[in-house]
Formats: C-alpha cells, structure tokens, sequence
C-alpha cells in the first residue's frame, strides 16, 4: 500500500458525514504497550529495536482489524511521506525522528494505527470523527486483548501496564478530542477555559499552534492521569468536562451573533473573500480562515455538507501534502501559491455566504 | 439646487466616459483673484466680507458657464454638508473653518466651482476628468476673462495678480493632476519619484493621507511657483514631467506583473475578496482596496467601464456622503457597516475578476 493510496482513500476523520455535534471534530484513545521480551526503545540497540519492529509487526498482522493494512518502515521513508503521515495524525512527529525499528501499521480505513519503536514499542491509536468515545474505546480496547494474546505485554499488577515514561503508567492510555472553539477564542474566554481544565486534571493544547491561540481555534483535551483509576473513569470525566466546554462554546457562538453580529459577518465574510480570491496563502492563515469556515457551516452560512470538504482542506493544505501533491519538496512562496488555488477551487464550487441566518437562528 | 441634486447629479469626475490615460484621474486648475474694493478675508470685517461676498455672487450669477448654479453660503449649511463637498473636492476644507461671508458657486456640471472668502476673495478651480490640461485651461481662463468684465481684480503691472500669500502671487495659478500610482508604490519607488518631482520645482502630496504612503496609491501633483512664468509655461513644464511619471509608472505595474505576479495577483484578489464580503470597512481601509480594483481595470481583470464604478465609491463612501445618505451623523462603526454594504452591493455587480490576461498583456 502506498503512501498514495492512503491520501486518496475517503479517511473517517474528514468523511464522517454529518456529525451530531459539530464542535468535536474528532475522538481520539492511545495506548501505550511494551513487550517483555525486549527493552524500551530509548535503551535498544539497533538489533533489538529491528527484532522488536518484527515481533510487533507479526502480531499485527494476525489482527482482523488490521487485514490489508498499510505497514511502514518510518527510517526507510522519504521525508515528504513521513510528513503527510503526521499532518494526517497517523504518526506523531517524534516517530518520524526515532531510529531503526521505527515503523507504523494503519488499517485500511484509517482509524486503527499501531506506531512501533516511538517512546514505547507500540503505541496503539483508533480515531474517530466526530463526539464518539464509547466506539472509540470499545474498538481500541477489542483491538488491545487480541493483540495480547500474540504478545507478552509488560505488566505489573501493583501498577498496570509499564510504559518508558512514569506519565504513561497504569492505564497507559490517553484519550482525547479535538475541538473547534472559536466561538470561546473570539470571546476571549479561551484563557480561562484553559486555567479550567487544567485544575479539572486535563490538558489542553493548540492542534495547529500553541497555548490558547491556536491557529483555527481547534485545541486538543486529552486527560493527563493515567494511574489509579479505570478506563470508563477516566473517559467519562473527560466527557463530562467535554459537555461543559462545549456548552460554553455554543453559548459564546450565541453571545457573539447576538451581541457582535457586524463583527461575525465581517470575519467570516473576509475569510470566505480571501480564500475564493487570494492568490498565496500560508499554511497558518489558510488554517485561520478555514476555521471561520467552518463556523459559517455550524451557522448555517454554507450547507452542512461542506463541513467534511472543509476539514479535508485544513488536513491537505498543510505543507507535506502540498510538497507530496506536487512530487517534490517545494519553496514555501510555490505552496503558498499552489494552497491557495487548491482551497480556492474548492470554496468557489460552494453556494456563496448566506448571512440571511438570524430568523432559523432565533426558532 | 440643494446638495443632494448635486450629488445625484452625474458628475464629470466620475463619469468622464474612457479615459485615454487612465493613471490620470483628473486635470484641475484653480486661479486665486481678489477685488481692489475690499480687505483681504484675513483682514476685512464680517460687514466688508458679507459685502465682498455679495459682490462675488452678483458677478457670478451674470457668467454664462453658471447658470443655473448651486449657490451655497458655507456659514449657514450644516456639517454633513459642507463635509460632502470638501470630500467631492468641490470646496478646501479651509472654507469650512472660514468665517461670515464664506461661500461657494458651483456649476451645474461641477466642472467650475469659485469659492468666495477662502483665503483669497476669489479661488476659480474647473476640474475635468483624465488627462485634460488644453481643455481645462481654456475653460478657466474663458471664466476668468468673463469675471475681469464684471469685478475690478487686485492686479500690479510688476507682479501680476495679488493674493492673501505671496505663494500665489503673480499668476494665482495652481495646476494639478491626480495621478493613480499603485505601481510605484508597490514597487518602494515613489519617495525616490518625489524627491525627484521636488527637485523640479513641482509638490506631491498624497490625496487621502499623507506623504509617499498615500491611501489608494493616489496623488496630486502640482507646480509651486506662480511668479516670473506665464501659465502656458508652467502648464507645459508640468505636462512634461507628468508624462515622465506615467511613463514610470507604467514600467513599473510592467516588471510588476512580470516578477511578482503571485504577489500581485494575490493582492488584487484578496482587494476584491474583502469588498465583496466584509461587513465593516474603514475608509482608509476601503480607499486601499478600491485602489487595486482600479488596477485590475487598468490590467483588463475588469471591464474598462467598472472603472467610473470604482472612482465613485472611492468618493462616495468617505464618512460625509456615508452619512449625508443616511441622512444623519452616525458612529464611524455604524458607518464601517453601511460602507461595506454600499461597495459589496456595487462590486459583485461585476463580473468576477479575470486573471487570464497575461496573453492580451504581451500582444
């Protein structure tokens, strides 16, 4: 399976349909797993890091979940590949950095992905689109005890399963969603949500930028504890959290249209001008406007069906895909000028802006 | 004839048909006069300017170029109204802050507009469209042969024309062009432009702001000296080095076009992006937009006729005719609102923007 192929297949996470809740653009659960057999990666020769890549790799094989996967060797990959594969989250950056043995599974749909040789021998990951934690966990979870059937997992009963770094110990699992909070962000109540969910246990960081101004307002809230309490704990307290900070966005969406109406159009109106007519745009801004998009949808200003372009838009626009969409590594002024023709033949084959929203807004 | 006929009015500066130059906007000339009869305004009492002001009309009124003329006295119009026709160039904004007496006759094709007790008795200006000096002449000095028969002028046989300032002293005369300049400007030529058309004897000023960062890349140019040249002189020296601007300037929207067209037609499309879609547009703001609109006229992006559109709404929608047609002074917010409207409404009007033009450029 090609890097290729993994691009232009429909991926869940910017395919999902219409989502019950627009905000949470996506649920994501990790979980981090050693083998007995082998050392942490960070202490693994060359070797052992190949014999561990080739452990993990048999095991997941033997998955259903995992028929027909594409299975990459990370440090025999092209740069640009590689860079797709993090822009797509199917990898994080710090595997792409990782040595021998580093490699990656990814099922076929795209939600299941097995990193081998990051900071623990596997990381599992199963993410799904939209507000979705129940699915999420029961397919990561189902995935997890077939996989320990073909592997000895790193166990200890006083603390659970053992993992290269203290913060992962226990559960070894970080769940997360990723959402769009620009309502909060324009409001400039974002600082205090952050100062919120941290005392609440949680973390809360920019997907595409840092701290409490991420480029297009969409921030990731994952739990940082991962020891003493169960799976369902941990999970139904992030979602309890999630529901508060949701309803806080959705109320400073009302605030803003009710009491900044002049200044909301005027935004989303200059993000849609600029993207159907500007000629060079930058990774960030494209990602600042798409994300004012994005709300234009939740508002009611373009069809609902354009949510999924949108999002498929803020993923491939980023630099990897760009540099891979035109087979080689490119200046920056050359993808700032390729993005923008991109996104702008996209946006000019939706109806344009409807600001005729206040009555079906009010009903 | 009130001031809402004369701005529904067609008016020769917007509506000069197709300018065979269009970098020239418009050719003024103004003649400052003054009456062996009375003080000079800074000088008279109320009783001497009222005088002097009736006198002034009642010559005026016999000028076959005035009939039926817009009579204005500047001391009892309101505000809004003064504020419009500073901002139709049709009155200085000295005129306004000018005491009893002040007033003004303007044609009824506001080609010909005479102050009365400005800073000289009399400031005779016709303003025509483009590049259009032999004309524009002719016609002023047609009017001020015609006034000699009816007002005895303050003039010396050793100095010619006397006025308030010894500036003007001798001919009264200040010719001047508006020039569009988005080319040298963009290309960081213009201060070295200025210098240059200093040094020869000529001013530039930036027609809506100051200096070489003139809001809309526009500029008046105009000779200084008034003594020791006839005006043929002075007209021709200045037609001269006008020439030479626009020949510059057109060498510079050339290399422009050829070396930096991502820029350039990004600049452009995002220009037309956001007067399309925002909801709140400052005048700076707005100037700045219409401006490169302008160019993309210039570069066949827009048909040739939009261009009298855009030269409208670069006068119309400063914050005297915004808030002359909302028949109120309103908060410069509410102003930025009804701006935007007025240029979205007019600009999607337009065909959208044709970037194909590179061939018809080079044929």
């Amino acid at each position: 399976m090609s890097i290729q192929n993994l691009i232009s297949a429909k991926a869940e996470l910017t395919d999902g349909g219409l989502p019950a809740e627009p905000i949470v653009l996506s649920t994501r659960i990790r979980l981090a797993r050693n083998l007995n057999a082998h050392l942490f990666p960070g202490r693994a020769s060359n070797d052992e890091a190949r014999a561990t890549y080739s452990d993990c790799v048999s095991a997941l094989e033997k998955l259903d979940a995992l028929k027909q996967s594409y299975i990459l060797n990370i440090s025999q990959m092209e740069n640009l590949s590689r860079q797709v594969l993090v822009e797509r989250r199917l990898i994080s950056r710090e595997l792409t950095e990782a040595g021998e043995g580093a490699g990656v599974v990814i099922s076929r749909n795209q939600h299941l992905s097995v990193m081998i040789n990051e900071e623990d021998h596997l990381r599992l990951q199963v993410v799904r689109s939209g507000f979705n934690f129940r699915k999420t966990w029961a397919e990561i979870n189902a995935v997890d005890s077939e996989l320990e059937n073909h592997l000895d997992y790193a166990f200890s009963h006083d603390f659970g399963y053992l993992t290269a770094c203290p913060t992962n110990l226990g559960t070894g699992m970080r769940a997360s969603a990723m959402l769009h909070l620009p309502g909060l962000v324009m409001g400039e109540h974002m600082e205090k949500v952050v100062r919120m969910v941290n005392q609440l246990g949680l973390a809360v960081r920019g997907c595409f930028g840092e701290g409490s101004e991420a480029t297009g307002s969409i921030f990731q809230i994952s739990n940082q504890q991962t020891l003493g309490e169960g799976e369902d704990a941990i999970i139904n307290r992030l979602i309890n959290i999630l529901h508060a900070i949701i309803e806080q966005e959705h109320n400073a969406r009302e605030v803003l249209l009710e009491q900044k109406t002049a200044t909301v159009f005027d935004k989303i109106g200059r993000a849609y001008g600029v993207l159907t007519h500007a000629h060079m745009l930058s990774s960030e801004e494209a990602m600042a406007w798409l994300s004012l998009m994005r709300l234009a949808v939740d508002f009611g200003m373009l069809p609902d069906d354009s949510r999924s372009l949108i999002d498929r838009l803020m993923m491939e626009t980023q630099p990897g895909h760009i540099q891979y969409a035109a087979h080689s590594e490119i200046e920056p002024e050359k993808r700032d000028v390729t993005r923008a023709r991109v996104i702008r033949e996209h946006l000019r084959a939706l109806p344009d802006l409807n600001f005729d929203i206040r009555k079906s807004e009010k009903n």
